[in-house]
């Protein structure tokens, strides 16, 4: 399993670095690596290098940052996501993340319960996934927005709504562009919400006949509109 | 939200049934029903029926049978599953239900870390996931097994192991006839146990450049191989 850490930017070839406490600890004492071992470092932003653990000096760790590596340019996918409750919202973003999602819009529908989860709680579970998965570019977050508002600002030319029903699939669009993803929340879109969904242009997709926890229609939905 | 809970078969239309003290406690604490409500009877082993609550009799629901609802009959889909740590393994299971696996077969994989979920943690989790998704036939569990011997277990014509690598995705396949899907442990296959899959029939697909957590890939690739 790859040592994933993050270093703030820019990261230079050759350059050594001591890393902060945080990442210090998750090195040394999570992972146990010792100097010598082969690392990722993630800027966090937008690159990521490899490189190599140098000395565990204290609680600190010095490591050398290695060549950039070359990653793929992602093609738009935009996840809308009607905010189930906080602990499944959480779940979704770090999902979506692993997927490849480019920007992740949080929506209050009308059934979404409560509370979302805060700025901060979302930022740590996107650099977890970031280090889980080894993207190098974060997806661009917003909201909590109205409905409407994160319909206005999606503009992919391909639009899908993953329902729990049993419709069909759409096959005959094209691919590569770009497209977006709403899935609502638990207890789902309202009447008017998909028929708001519809006139912005998306269309359902299927994700078979069982009712799912928002976290596997994300998983599911994006893994279906992303390979076709 | 559909309020599902579970009876002993047999379901007949028309009888009422006492139900035992963790369906009435979910029932009427957890979902907090009142007597009137619709609700969704499940024998645990193949039929869902409608059904109404009748009554709150101290800490008893009694409710009544309704007619037995027609679900979609199954297409064969088999996930082969590497065991990963016991919280993914459970979460890989319950998001496997929700997509509808018929059969889930855990693996010992080389790379599987210390101990498997229990049987019993198994079964929990199965019926948690039947009451969340509404599915009436659980999928057939079997393992811990060996790798070979899950592999010569597999019917299916079509075979697929999920990497988080990137391959292209084998598009040749038809479709409908059943498929089985292999996901690795986090860690993945080792080649050894890639070349004996291979050997089995199985080829792989793309879940995309990043490294997944096992119930992501198993989301995605179940996703992905149903849809084809």
């Amino acid at each position: 399993m790859s040592l994933r850490v993050f270093a703030p930017a820019p990261l230079v070839p050759g350059a050594e670095i001591v890393l902060d406490d945080d990442e210090s600890h998750y090195l040394s004492r999570v992972r146990r690596a010792v100097p010598g071992d082969a690392i990722d470092l993630l800027d966090g932003v937008s690159s990521r290098h490899g490189g190599e653990v140098v000395a565990i000096e204290g609680r600190r760790c010095r490591v050398r940052v290695g060549a950039a590596i070359d990653l793929p340019e992602p093609t738009p996918l935009v996840l809308v996501l009607g905010l189930p409750d906080v602990g499944a919202a959480i779940e979704s973003i770090a999902v979506a993340c692993e997927l490849g999602a480019t920007q992740i819009a949080l929506v209050r529908a009308a059934r979404t319960p409560g509370v979302a989860p805060t700025t901060d709680r979302v930022a740590r579970v996107v650099r977890a996934a970031q280090r889980q998965c080894g993207r190098a570019r974060p997806p661009e977050l917003a909201g909590p927005l109205a409905l409407a508002e994160a319909l206005a600002q999606v503009h992919t030319p391909f639009r899908r709504v993953a329902t729990p029903g049993a419709s069909p699939l759409d096959d005959r669009a094209p691919q590569g562009a770009g497209t977006a993803l709403l899935v609502g929340p638990e207890g789902g879109l309202t009447p008017a919400e998909a028929a708001d969904a519809r006139a912005a242009g998306f269309v359902p997709i299927s994700l078979g006949p069982w009712t799912l926890r928002t976290p596997t229609a994300v998983a599911a939905g994006l893994a279906l509109v992303r390979a076709r």
